[in-house]
């Protein structure tokens, strides 16, 4: 056989498993495990696999890119998995398919992530239409990110009509992930005043829909101040979309109140986007935002690993933290000892 | 003579102002006219010049850096002008110095800014107290920062007790200044409600301190309801300092009402973050953010004039916008492009 053949590659390949073509063909027949590992395949850092999940991208480029991809925020208690699972059963039994994926900075290899986790949405974890999976382990944040995208794809291609990309507050993990989806969604607690204080900064502006979860019993109350203040402020604010003011809704995830408000606030928001060409040139913009954030991690990469930007680092940021040297001559002295060595060449 | 004395070199040079020794000790004195000529010359892009710039301000280092710098921000129509005069002429009438600078990136050479513009300050323009100086003209919005930043440490050395830097809603200018200054002021109009719709994404979140202004005669009420709207938003959102919950005052620019409050505020704000030491950590974090920016931008620079890159970016965009390119393998080219070529190298 010719050596470039696919069947001489997979002859070729370390890995002993799926080909490419296989994963592909088990991800276009909606085969959850065949998903399963095509999202290990690119989630490991792997030369040779990097070059597979490529491969196996480029295979799936044409599948359709309908699925809504919505992402969903909040602080740790304010019950994002009962919310998923409810949300998640409501649409599968209405006969949609659903996958979860998570961003979460945190998670650890041996630990594994809290998000994503199939033991807190157990009815989820076994419906056959849905799909979980944890986020992948550590690593830069970006890292994660470009592996969490690559995975929504995936999915996409495997038919499921919802990719739901969960996180916490961590970082800078709400803008990566308001950055790979059409939709973002922030669950709220229902408290009032001081108690929403925990807001993280800037989060409030990402949201193209706010949910004000545990709107039962003794809650309702307190859910319905935390919806009005919420409101109230968010008049305030510019949303991501001109022309589209984020609803502010109340749910149970214990009761199911809510829940088909919701769902029918989403598709409003995507047929919004559609009539006037927004959701796609939002996928568009972003991309491109993530190929050039992809540039710029690469650039600052090469700059902090070049040893002669490494010699002076530290004493540049002294001499300008205590004012002895101003920004413009420190900057100037990192980008010469940057320019003065190249990758490759002799000392 | 040495041929690198002062002497030496001031006869050396062919700017027939005067030399970098003459504008530090004017300077020194609080003489106007040498601030302005010094500040002219940090404004300058001529190589001659910006090192000349470097010497003032390394001679000028140890001068004390004790000045309150205050950022001025808000729509155009809600009264800079007025207030900034308003409060400035009460500063000076109780003694003070004042220093009014401006970041307005849509100025040009020719037309002038209406910012920082001596005429919309008449009383403020002829007060032997106080120094204004418009906005440098256009160019790209980072080069006017950094010769505000320089302009400000200029007006510091001088003696002025208060540095207001103007900024209007234009890009990035208020981040930019908001990363200048220890205090962030944001002025409003009396509306409320959807009239104050007119808020910048995340400009709210870098205030300090907000002042309704126009708070007189009819206006009162709508101020006093602006008020209270935005202080409710406020208890939502993470201010930017811990500890400090930014306070939402009315004032009137024509009737002097409300001015005495917001200056004590100030200066309550001032004590504040003196007492925690977080005064001083805020200069060392913004000297050290603005050298990283100043860093990134010149490897953005070098990159987008990278021939082998210029070739290929818009092919690259236009398959990764399109989605035949993935993100990550379309930032890989560009990546390579940039590696493959360097500055000097023959092609």
């Amino acid at each position: 056989m010719a050596s470039d053949s696919p069947a001489a590659r997979d002859a070729a390949e370390p890995d002993r498993g799926p080909s490419v073509e296989a994963l592909a063909a088990g991800i276009r027949a909606g085969d959850r495990a065949m998903l399963g590992r095509a999202i290990t395949l690119v989630e490991s850092s792997l030369p040779a696999h990097r070059a597979q999940a490529q491969r196996l991208l480029a295979e799936l480029a044409s599948a359709p890119g309908d699925a809504i991809r919505l992402g969903v925020s909040g602080v740790p208690g304010v019950g994002k998995s009962s919310f998923i699972e409810a949300l998640g059963t409501r649409l599968t039994a209405a006969g949609r398919r659903v996958a979860v994926l998570a961003v979460d900075p945190s998670s650890r290899r041996s630990g594994g992530s809290i998000l994503g986790d199939k033991t807190r949405m157990p009815r989820l974890a076994v419906d056959p239409a849905a799909f979980i999976r944890p986020s992948p382990s550590g690593g830069a944040l970006g890292g994660v990110a470009e592996k969490t995208r690559e995975s929504i794809r995936l999915c996409e291609a495997a038919g499921y009509d919802l990719v739901i990309v969960e996180t916490v507050g961590v970082g800078q993990s709400e803008t990566l992930v308001a950055g790979m989806v059409d939709c973002f969604l922030v669950l709220m607690l229902p408290g009032a005043g001081d108690e929403l204080q925990g807001i993280k900064r800037g989060i409030l502006e990402l949201a193209d829909l706010i949910v004000v979860n545990k709107a039962d019993g003794r809650g309702m109350e307190a859910a319905l101040r935390a919806r009005a203040e919420l409101a109230s402020a968010l008049q305030l604010l510019q949303p991501p979309h001109p022309g589209w003011r984020p609803p502010v809704l109340t749910c149970s995830a214990l009761t199911g109140e809510g829940l088909d408000a919701v769902w029918a606030a989403v598709e409003r928001f995507r047929d919004h986007l559609r009539a006037s060409g927004a959701w796609e040139a939002q996928r568009r913009r972003q991309r491109l935002a993530w190929t050039w954030a992809l540039v710029e991690s690469g650039l600052r990469e090469a700059l902090h690993s070049r040893p002669a930007v490494v010699a002076i680092r530290a004493e540049v940021e002294a001499a300008v933290a205590e004012g002895r040297l101003s920004p413009a001559a420190g900057a100037a002295r990192i980008l010469a000892a940057f320019g003065r060595q190249q990758d490759g060449d002799a000392d």
